[in-house]
């Protein structure tokens, strides 16, 4: 039998904990903020927007936001960016991408401090992530490695495949990964076999954007599927995994939607979170 | 019939090209020049530096150096790299580990410049590379793909093993494969089944500083074998394969010493030019 990982479920508790902290730190005086930045009118990135805001205030923390013309400037978004870094009730940052075509998306994100780069997706977060260091690490990376945690998945010594190697998904996630011991494969559009690289691993995450390329003829009895992907289909959300095909195949799977979609909002909760703790911490040291 | 990779052959062809190259510059005025900042005794650390300065000078490149007493502190170290940040005529700063264990060599080596770091060590740096954005490699990777380079063999779409995950070999070089279109596994510590990891592979490279790890169980016939490790035994140099038992099996095969040793050197040539350029396009930028 196949389980369905209740992703829904796993990320609702992660936004409890959350907020019973953000409780905590409200009584000491500090209240967590996160600033997002929305360029233009993707309908789509002002649902995205609209849904992280939420989640921010349910987890009572401070919500600010600016939201700018399609055809703002450069220096526009750099100035709001550089307001939002200077402001001490701020303690992240998210610029909603994608970005209108006359921005460089990459280096207004890199204007973001790494302190409070809640998307972790600065060349700083990406400079510490991987050198192991202390930084806010990517959302759904760090959904993928919680939700994996959540379900009592060990990491250490167990083969994974990574199928995808975007810079938003599978990039970090080979290495957070690899930080937990893993043995990590990773497969892209270049591969030759893929099923050869996904049919020995224990673990198999999918983030291709290529609806329903994994299936059966990839996955060994017993294996847990992750499904990243997501389509916006007349039938409603599906991922890059033929689900239906694997029950009974694998030993767990991720649905989509519920599955990992959801542990991208609660991880960019915790990002905040841990952006607050990290910038009260070197407030003091700070001249 | 395994053929024996020349490593000294390629590197010396790689620092030839440097050097004319290097002629050029000089030319219109501009001598890359590299400083070397050695701290302490080690003896083996002051082979490897006087290596350093001998091939920069053969290079025609401007030899720097600064030797620091064992007790250096951290400031003093700091200041020297200070200084050498701030000289035009110095296009790139190596450090020299390991450092004396008063010292934080990853707080040390993060002062240096991206721009300057030849060595490509820097949290900066490793950020550059993990987003694929212009800056300077970790010279044993880079040579071990110069190697793979000059040896004609191609890294789009084939299935490469990369044995150890450690921060100097590994890690960067399992990014740069990726970038060139290899499907790549990586193999450490905790990997439970080593063969399995290696014997799909069309080439193994092998960093763990594990003496003979790999042999003729991990490595199927016709694959290329990349040997980083150095180990000295009275019977002189060796590295983490098990050549010999290789033979007739593996397609090429680094030898060690005479393999990938030689391109370490040959790399920090090729950065230091690169970081002469890289300075060289900044400063008209510069106010
Ligand atoms: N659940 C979430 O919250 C969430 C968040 C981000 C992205 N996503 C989804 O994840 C997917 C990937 O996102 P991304 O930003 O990393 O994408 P990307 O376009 O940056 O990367 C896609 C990767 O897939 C690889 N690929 C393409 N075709 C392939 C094939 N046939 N076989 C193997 N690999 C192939 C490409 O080489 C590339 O490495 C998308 O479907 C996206 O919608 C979901
Ligand atoms: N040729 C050169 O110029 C050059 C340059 C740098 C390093 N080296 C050599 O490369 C080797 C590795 O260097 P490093 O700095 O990356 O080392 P490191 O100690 O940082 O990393 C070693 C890696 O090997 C892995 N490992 C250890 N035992 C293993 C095992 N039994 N099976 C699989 N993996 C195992 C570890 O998990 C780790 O990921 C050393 O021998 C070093 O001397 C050579």
């Amino acid at each position: 039998m196949t389980t369905t990982i209740d992703g829904t479920r796993i990320a609702q508790r992660i936004r409890a904990q959350v907020a019973a902290k953000v409780t905590e730190a409200t009584g000491s005086g500090r209240i967590p903020g996160l600033a997002t930045v929305l360029v233009g009118d993707d309908p789509a990135s002002a649902v995205y927007v609209a849904a992280k805001r939420r989640a921010i205030r349910e987890a009572g923390m401070r919500d600010f936001h600016r939201h700018l013309p399609p055809r703002a400037t450069h220096d526009d978004v750099a100035a709001v960016i550089d307001e939002f870094a200077a402001d001490p009730h701020v303690s992240g940052i998210l610029l909603q991408l994608p970005l209108p075509p006359q921005l460089d998306a990459s280096v207004l994100i890199d204007r973001i401090p790494v302190t409070k780069d809640v998307d972790g997706l600065t060349t700083g977060s990406a400079g510490l992530l991987a050198r192991g260091e202390r930084g806010l690490r990517p959302c759904t990376p760090s959904g993928v490695i919680a939700l994996l945690d959540a379900e009592g998945i060990p990491l250490l010594g167990a083969q994974v495949a990574v199928v995808g190697w975007g810079e938003l998904v599978g990039q970090p996630l080979a290495q957070l990964l690899l930080r937990r011991g893993a043995t990590v494969s990773v497969a892209h559009e270049h591969t030759t076999d893929l099923a050869a690289v996904t049919r020995p691993a224990d673990i198999v995450v999918v983030a291709t954007g290529v609806r329903g390329l994994i299936g059966p003829e990839h996955v060994s009895p017993g294996a847990v599927v992750i499904d990243v992907g997501i389509h916006r289909t007349p039938a409603g959300l599906t991922g890059d995994v033929r689900s239906a095909e694997l029950d009974g195949i694998a030993d767990r799977i991720t649905p989509v939607p519920g599955g990992v979609g959801p542990m991208t909002i609660a991880m960019l909760m915790v990002n905040t979170l841990r952006a607050a703790q990290w910038g009260a911490e070197r407030e003091p040291v700070a001249a």
